[in-house]
C-alpha cells in the first residue's frame, strides 16, 4: 500500500501495522495510516541523457508514487539530505482539513526544513483522485523534487467509468542549468532568463540531442536511463491513465497516436466524459483519461508531448505506447503526430470550457457570492527588477510564515493592510504593455470570512513585450474551487457573470488563465488555515505572481512546535 | 574605517557614530564600533574569465576588506540573500572572547542563517594582525564567500618592523563546477571528485584558458574582470604585504620575482624576521611579509602562485608587481619563476620550522601540559563512503549546534561519550593504506578543563592510495596555539616531546601537518565556548576531518535567542 522501498520499507512496516490497528479500533472505519520515511538528496541523474544534479527521494527521480485509499492518513517523515539548501514539500490537491501546518508551503504554513533535519507531514487524504507532491521552496521544484499521489476510492465504491488496468504519466520540463542559475537570473537587476527548457520529460525520461552537448562525459545517448518511457498495454483492454503536469514553465499538449482519450477526472473530481484527440494540461493540473487499446496490435504507437502557448524552443517529448507482446523498445513505424499549433489559443480555450462536472457527482455552487476579488495579472518593473504583479502588488513572502505570524500574533511580520481586491478595470487596456509606474512589492494578504463564498476573477493582460500575453495556471491551496467561466478579452463585472455556469461547473484546484483572457472561480472559504494562491509556473510565482488567503484563523488549533524556528518565531524561544 | 560601500555606507554612518560615542564615554578607551550591513547573494562573476555563480558580499567577490583597530568592536548585520541556501560566516583568527556565539560556525556555535534572514555578529577584535572571514556552512567557502580582516595596532603602538605602505593579497583556488556538485560527489556512495581547481586566484582574479571552454558565452578572455591583479609599488619604498589563503584545497607557494620577502607576522603574531625567496602558505594561514621595491624600476615583475603538495593540475596563478610609473598592465619581460618542486616536502617542512616568535613579543608556553591528545588523521571507508577520520572517528556535526545543546542541556543531540583521545600508535603503520575496518561516524567531542594546558599532536598517515599522504592545515577556533614542533614520520610520545621548542614557539591559529609527518601544538583552554578544530581543506572537513572542543561551558553567558531555532532547540519554543 505504501511506496517506500528497500531498507526504508523494512523499518516502516511495524509502525504501519500499529497505526492501522489503532485506527480500526478507534473509528470503526477501515482507514489505514501509511508511514513513509523519505530522504531528499541531490544526486547525478541523466533524465534526458544529459547529466546534472537532480533532487531524489530515497534515490528516485521522480520521487515514488504514493498510493492510499480515501480516508487514509499519510505520515511522511522527510529528512533533508541536501547539503546547504532547505526544503518543504507541498501535497498538491490535498486539502489539509484540520492540518494546515502540513500543507508544505514554506513561508506560508511552515519554516523550511533545514539540511539534516526531519520534518513529519501528517494528513488525511479525504478525497479520491489524482494528486501530486512537489517542493514548495524557492524554485526547488525545478530541481526535480516531485511525484504522484494516487488516492483510490474505498473498497466497494463504484466510479462512473470502468477500466481493466491503470497507468500513470507525470509530465515535466527540464533545464540543464541549475535551479540556482535560473533563480539568480530572475532576481538580478540585470534580468537573466535561462531560456526554454532543453527537454520534456514523461515519467522522468526525455531525450536530448547529445551532439549539442560538449562531450559524452555529460551527455550519453546510450544511457538506458534516458530511453523513452514505455507504456505497455494489452490489446483489447481498457486503461485508466492518470496524467499530471509538474512543469515549471510549459503549458503542454499530450497525444497518444491513433487513440482517443476520454477525460473522466480532473484534479480529483469526476468530469462529464469528454472525448479528445489530445489533452492540454497546465502545470499543477491532473487528469484521468480512459484509453482503449483497440488499434492495430502488431505495432507500437507514439505518446507525443509538445509545448503550447509559448513559441516552442523545446523538442517534442515522446514515450512509446507498447502493444504487448511487441518489443517494448520497437519504434513506431510512423512519425509522432504534430498536434495543435502552439499559438492556437482558441483551441485551448475551448477545451478548458469543455471540462464540466459529471452529472451524478455534481455539487452545485452557491448561487451568489459574498465577495468578489478581481485580480489583474501583469508583468512590471518594480525598483528596476522584472516582477509579476497582482493589482500592481508583487508578492514577496515574509521570512516568518503567515500561519505562525497570525496564530502567534507577530504583527510586524507582514503588512497588515489588506491586499488590493480590485484594479481600475474601467480604464485598463489589457492589450498594451503595462505602464505600472506605481508597482510595489507586497506581503499583505486577503482575509476571508469563514464559510463565506468568494469569487475570484483572474484577468490576464499584455506582458512587457508588445503583443504578448502568457498562459497562467493558478493553483489554490486548501480548497477546491468551482470554475464558473472563461473568457477571452477583458472581464466585465456587469456582463460576464451572467454567463457563469452555475449548473455543473467542475471543481478543481488548478485552472488556466488564457492569454488576454479571464477565468472566474468560486469557492467556499470553509477550511481554516493560511493558503497560498498562485501561478503554478515556478518562475512566475518566484517573482511575485501569488497571493495568500487567511481563512478562519481563530479556528486553527495550536500549532505544532516543529513548524516553527525561523524568523520572528524565534521570539517564542525561552532559554 | 569601515569597508561597507555605496548605499550601505550611508545607512550605516549614524549608527557607527552613536556607538563610537558610547564606547568612548563608558570605557575611556579610544575604541570604535564599526557597524556593517552585508547582503550575501549569488551573482554571475568571471574571476578567471569563466562565468559562473559566485557568492558576493554587497556585490563584491571577494568580499570587502574589513579594517579596524585593536580593541574595536565589529557589528556585522549579515542578510542572507541566497535563494534556498543557508549561510554562516566565521571570523577566522578572531578569538571571540565572551562572544562564542559570534564565531559563525554553523552546527557548533549557531543555527544557520536562513534565506531572507538577518543575523548580527558582534565581537571585539582584541588582537592586531591579519585575519580572514569566510563561509562556515557546508562547503560554501568554495562558492566564494571570503574576505580579509586587517586589525591595526592602536595609535602610537610601534610594531617590530617598519614600512612605507601596505598592500594585501588574498589567495584562493577556484573550480568551474558548483559547490553543490563538489559536495554531491564527495558524499555519494559512488565517490566523485571534481578534480583539481581550474584556477588560482589572487585578490579574486585568475586566468583560465578560454579555448578549453565551450564558447565565449561562458568564457571571455577579454573580460577586464579577469585581467591579473596589479600590485603597484613605488621604487625605493618598503611594503608590508598582508597575505592570506582561503584555498579550498591547495597548498600554495607564492613568489615575487626578483624580490625577497621577510616574514614578520603569522596569524596575528610577530615572528622572528625570516627572509625567504618564496612563501609556502596553507589554507587558513595569514602572513605579513616585508618587501622592498629595490629592483630595476624600469620594468614590472611577476607575482607567481603555484600549487604544491598535490601533483599540479592547476595552472600557475599570476599577478603583476608594477613599479610605478610603468604601465600597470605591461607584462614583465621574463617568464614567471618556477618555484620549488611540488613534491619537495622537506622544503616545506623546513620553512614551517623556521617560523618562530619575535624575541620581543615571545610569550613562552607552559613548560608542561595537563593533557595530551594524539590524533591520527586517516582516510577511510565508513559504511562504504569515503571519509576522513580522526582516531577512526569521522566527524559529523549534529543538526543542533553544540553550544546550544550544552547550554540548554539537550542531551540527545550528540554522543555524550568522549571523543577518542589517542590511537594505537605502537602498532600503526603510517606508511600503509589504512585498514580501518572499525571506522565510525561520530559527533562526540573533547571536553577540556577550563584553564588547563592541552597538547594536541596531529599525526599524518597514508591515504587510501598507495604511497600517498597529503598536507592538512589544521585550524583551531577560539584560541591561538603554540607550535611546539614538527616531525616527519611517526610521533613517538616518549622521544619527540624532548625536542619541543618551549623557548620561542610561534602562536598561530592554523598550522600545516606535512605528508607522513606530525605537528605538536599546545594551548591554554581559557576561552569558554564550543570550538571547532579541523582541517581547513574544505573537502576534508566536509567528509569528517574535524573535532570540537568544549571549554568552560559553565562560564558561558546566557545565549542570545537569535542563534537558536534549528534542530532540538525548537523544544524551547513556547507557543
Amino acid at each position: 500500500m505504501t511506496s517506500s522501498s528497500g531498507d526504508h520499507r523494512r523499518r516502516v512496516e511495524p509502525i504501519f501495522i500499529i497505526f492501522l490497528c489503532l485506527c480500526a479500533v478507534s473509528s470503526g472505519v477501515d482507514s489505514a495510516v501509511h508511514h513513509l520515511k523519505w530522504e531528499i538528496k541531490y544526486e547525478y541523474r541523466s533524465p534526458d541523457c544529459f547529466q546534472k544534479l537532480a533532487v531524489t527521494v530515497n534515490g528516485d527521480n521522480p520521487g515514488p508514487t504514493i498510493t492510499a485509499t480515501q480516508g487514509d492518513t499519510l505520515v511522511i517523515e522527510v529528512t533533508n539530505g541536501l547539503h546547504s539548501e532547505n526544503t518543504a514539500i507541498h501535497w498538491h490537491g490535498i486539502r489539509q482539513r484540520g492540518t494546515p501546518w502540513s500543507d508544505g508551503t514554506e513561508g506560508v504554513t511552515q519554516c523550511p526544513i533545514l539540511p539534516g533535519e526531519t520534518f513529519t507531514y501528517r494528513f488525511v487524504v479525504d478525497q479520491a483522485g489524482t494528486y501530486i507532491y512537489h517542493a514548495h521552496y524557492g524554485m526547488q521544484r525545478t530541481a526535480g523534487l516531485y511525484g504522484l499521489i494516487r488516492v483510490l476510492v474505498r473498497n466497494g465504491t463504484i466510479e462512473p467509468f470502468s477500466y481493466d488496468k491503470e497507468r500513470s504519466l507525470i509530465l515535466n520540463d527540464w533545464w540543464h542549468k541549475s535551479t540556482m542559475e535560473q533563480a539568480t537570473g530572475l532576481s538580478s537587476l540585470k534580468f537573466g532568463w535561462v531560456g526554454e527548457p532543453q527537454s520534456l520529460l514523461i515519467n522522468g525520461r526525455g531525450r536530448y540531442n547529445c551532439s549539442l552537448a560538449g562531450g559524452t562525459d555529460v551527455c550519453n545517448a546510450t544511457n538506458p536511463g534516458c530511453s523513452p518511457f514505455v507504456l505497455t498495454m494489452v490489446p483489447g483492454n481498457t486503461y485508466r491513465l492518470r496524467i499530471a503536469s509538474v512543469a515549471s514553465l510549459s503549458a503542454l499538449n499530450l497525444e497518444i497516436e491513433g487513440h482517443n482519450m476520454t477525460i473522466v477526472e480532473a484534479d480529483g473530481h469526476y468530469t462529464q466524459p469528454i472525448v479528445v484527440k489530445n489533452l492540454n494540461i497546465y502545470s499543477g493540473e491532473t487528469y484521468s483519461v480512459i484509453v482503449k487499446a483497440n488499434q492495430d496490435p502488431s505495432r507500437n504507437y507514439w505518446v507525443r508531448l509538445n509545448v503550447v502557448s509559448r513559441k516552442p524552443g523545446t523538442p517534442t517529448g515522446v514515450a512509446i505506447l507498447n502493444y504487448y507482446p511487441n518489443h517494448p523498445k520497437k519504434s513506431p513505424p510512423t512519425i509522432p503526430p504534430t498536434g495543435p499549433l502552439w499559438n492556437d489559443t482558441v483551441y485551448r480555450f475551448n477545451q478548458s470550457k469543455l471540462i464540466k462536472s459529471h452529472p451524478n457527482y455534481t455539487e452545485a455552487p452557491p448561487r451568489t457570492s459574498d465577495r468578489v476579488i478581481l485580480l489583474l495579472n501583469t508583468q512590471n518593473k518594480v525598483n528596476g527588477f522584472v516582477r509579476w504583479s497582482i493589482n500592481n502588488a508583487s508578492f514577496v513572502p515574509p521570512t516568518t510564515p503567515y500561519l505562525i505570524a497570525i496564530k502567534e500574533n507577530l504583527r510586524n511580520v507582514f503588512d497588515q493592510n489588506p491586499a488590493p481586491g480590485t484594479y481600475g478595470y474601467q480604464n485598463y487596456d489589457i492589450y498594451s504593455v503595462p505602464q505600472n509606474s506605481n508597482g510595489t512589492l507586497s506581503n499583505s494578504i486577503y482575509r476571508l470570512e469563514f464559510n463565506s463564498t468568494v469569487d475570484v476573477i483572474l484577468q490576464n493582460a499584455n506582458t512587457m513585450n508588445v503583443n504578448n500575453s502568457e498562459t497562467h495556471p493558478w493553483h489554490l491551496h486548501g480548497h477546491d474551487f468551482w470554475v464558473l467561466g472563461f473568457g477571452l478579452g477583458k472581464f466585465d463585472p456587469d456582463v460576464d457573470p451572467k454567463s457563469y455556469n452555475l449548473i455543473d461547473p467542475i471543481l478543481k484546484n488548478t485552472v488556466a488563465v488564457h492569454p488576454y483572457g479571464w477565468t472566474a472561480l468560486r469557492f467556499r472559504a470553509d477550511n481554516p488555515g493560511l493558503w497560498a494562491f498562485h501561478c503554478h509556473v515556478e518562475a512566475h510565482f518566484f517573482i511575485g505572481m501569488g497571493a495568500v488567503f487567511e481563512v478562519g484563523a481563530d479556528r486553527i488549533n495550536k500549532l505544532p512546535s516543529y513548524i516553527l524556528g525561523c524568523g520572528e518565531s524565534r521570539r517564542l524561544i525561552k532559554t
